[in-house]
């Protein structure tokens, strides 16, 4: 078991040692859990609590935290916690597994395949005609990859992840287990005998730095794309509609889902489970809570919840409604009475 | 690069054609991003504002806006836009992949498999004991087709599509990819040590014409069968428990969800992220709003939203009270001030 | 096809017959469906009405309706009506597929995984290196099963299933097609030129007697593990996020989810689409109302619905809120009358 010292811990994560710099530990854990030979961490004054009955004996603190008492303890103050407590997890963290270059045998790679070098690609893999692949990218095992799709360099590609025709994937993506991309579009019309299908004829662009969760969903789109820029983040079982564009760094938490030519701009955070509409426009920096339905365009900056999704202010003047309620009624029973009283 | 006219573009839609009928486009593309050389359209009078300010020279408009000022361009009047440019976008669309027919050498198909003709089985499909493939159907790299299932003629089913064992799925049938059909249902019952699986011994039926969503998930049922009836378009990330039946026709949008025996007729509509309780009915042509969770019946033609979902009308009386006691609060204080007085 | 006696039927059950003993059935149905030679059941009160009209001539009743009149039916009175129509089904059930021992010859095994005895691994499904597979347990085809993670035995993990590096499944677990374990949980920092991301290195521990529906997720802990304790049976598309606790016998149903570090108790049900926030506590029995939304920690016993999940009483001073308002509005229009004739 690696063992390290809370001096080599401050040294790597360029923090302010308070306490025993000489004490050892050999691993991380929460500050619940920790026993006294384990490192743990409190990026925020709300887990202030925590503190004070945790076993950890080395504890990376918040600069808030700085002036807290030590009761004992070595605390590493540092800027950022949850950056800093990354690179100390990263110390005692078992190796990733290694996936070596080379096609697996059992791999279906097309002739017209075009592979880049110190690729990797996964046993029953399946690359289709035309496919480009860009040097040191993984693609998993099972895998498909449609006609003439294109994944950058340096990308890893899941296991069991579908990348349908024509889908174009920047450098540096990372693809989680089960994400469809380039399914079709949900495009219908009513017509006299039964729905008649729109056709989807464009295709899904992911831009570099993309990471997306497991089994989330990416459709074609009708005609044009459906483009996620760079550096946005997708958590699981996301639904990505026909259209949509989703801005730079934007993050879409759990079971989120944007409908069909939905823009939203750079750097906006939908929580999770919250929806929005189809051909609308969030602004830059919109925040959606959890769970919330956005019906209508929102300018930059807004903060909306709720379904329909409204200002924090109008959901609060709605949530807080019951007891409203409750006051102007002991107000009209108190007018009842005073009015009895003079008529009596 | 493919060149047409407005003249061309008009036969082809079958459409009346107002202004420059020589007018070449090379493409498609939607109002606001359309280049002077791409044909777009207006299928809705509320987008309306956008045709003032498009690049696009030819577009495609709805009736309703025939009368409106060319400003030269030229309009091709169509019945239904939807429709019309799904033609248009045809023309310009480049090929779908081809999916030739034969079995690929690394599919694995039992010996008592029965395959209809000009079958496509891609790499790494495997097709279990007396399954039943129709005619044209391709069947994508990495399915999983379980023992005794029968899937039509003319059907796509995608690469990484699970069909569990004994399920029967009609002619022309679309399934995208990471569909499952026939995982088991929901059933279990407490018991003295712990919880008692109810076994799922029912299957799914899937009737023709039906499209289903990348992975969108169908349970087997209890006994008896999860039935999908013909002409049914199910978005992504649906839903659908053991023993529901779902009427012809119905569209069910991306992640919504039915709980188990719950039937839908014909023509009903689930927004996004709607939710069906158990055992409950709703009749031909509802309609429920996005994030609705239905909890009781309803009858055919009813509209629901909210959850727990009610009317309309019922709807906009809950949402419009803040409102409604703000007036209310108002009031009171007048009669308190009349009040007062009267007493003085 | 099979026939089987009233009599044989109740002996089987262990429930007491009222009625004709010797009437013969083949098949089960529901009450609604059943034709006169199948045999059906009602385990509630509530849908007593159906068992009027059933054309079903014997019938598994609760021990609630054993007084009922008989209407020339065979009744069959159960303790537990699930647990007992669960075994009539299954004499008439088709077998379940068989899934023989042995390696399939296009299933890639490393040879450094240690495989039990009596085990299925099926078409194209991957082993890593070191993984470790318990006896009697099925492999389904396409499944990759990723480095040094162990499966226990008696499992069944359907095709299709991907579980990544280094997880720990225990004994008699079912996974459903497209489950996904050990993604990377969702993490990220905002750096100075975009988002970092926080590395996941902890594991995913699923115990014994879990069973996990059709494309849910189960993300890797950033640290330690995230957990699902022995006997919890989760339904289709549900999220569970890295860190998170699920107690003992706990139900999560279609397409709820759970947020990081979110610690559930023993027994705690969340109904289908319901959200529970990150860093809470759901303390043990804890039961949750479909697409509720839990923003914060619950005691033992306690049941919550809405968003943000409240008690059921103040729900429902919330939800009758409309018809509260217009009562006091009324009183405010008479309160007005009053005055005016007092003034008069």
């Amino acid at each position: 078991m690696k063992s390290v010292s809370a001096k080599q811990l401050a040294e790597l994560v360029g923090g302010k040692l308070l306490g025993d710099e000489t004490i050892m530990v050999s691993g991380v854990s929460s500050l619940k859990d920790a026993t006294p030979d384990q490192v743990s961490f409190v990026g925020n004054k709300k887990y202030q609590s925590q503190l004070e009955t945790t076993k950890a004996q080395v504890v990376l603190v918040c600069e808030e935290l700085e002036n807290e008492p030590l009761n004992g303890r070595t605390f590493i103050v540092c800027e950022c916690v949850d950056l800093a407590f990354s690179k100390v997890i990263m110390v005692f963290a078992p190796p990733a597994p290694a996936y070596p270059a080379g096609v697996h045998p059992s791999a279906v790679v097309s002739g017209s395949a075009v592979i880049g070098g110190n690729v990797h690609i996964g046993p029953c893999a399946v690359i289709s005609d035309q496919v480009v692949i860009g040097d040191n990218t993984v693609i998993g095992a099972g895998c498909y990859i449609g006609h003439e799709s294109k994944i950058g360099a340096n990308c890893f590609i899941s296991p069991n992840v579908t990348v349908m025709y024509r889908c174009y994937i920047g450098n540096r993506v990372i693809l989680h287990p089960g994400v469809v991309v380039g399914g079709d579009g949900f495009g219908f019309v009513p017509g006299p005998r039964g729905i008649i299908k729109i056709p989807q004829t464009g295709i899904v662009q992911i831009d570099d730095d993309v990471e997306i969760g497991a089994n989330t969903t990416l459709d074609r789109a009708r005609f044009g794309k459906t483009w996620i820029k760079a550096g946005v983040k997708i958590d699981n079982q996301v639904m990505i509609a026909h259209n949509v564009v989703v801005g730079e760094c934007s993050l879409l938490v759990a079971q989120s889902g944007i409908a069909g030519s939905a823009e939203l701009g750079r750097g906006v955070i939908l929580a999770a489970k919250a929806g929005v509409n189809g051909h609308i426009t969030l602004g830059d920096g919109v925040q959606i809570a959890g769970t919330s339905g956005v019906v209508k365009s929102l300018p930059a900056g807004s903060i909306a919840l709720g379904t329909p999704a409204e200002s924090q202010r109008e959901f609060m003047t709605r949530w807080t409604l019951p007891k409203k309620v409750e006051k102007l009624s002991k107000k009209i029973e108190q007018l009842e009475n005073k009015l009895k009283e003079l008529k009596g």
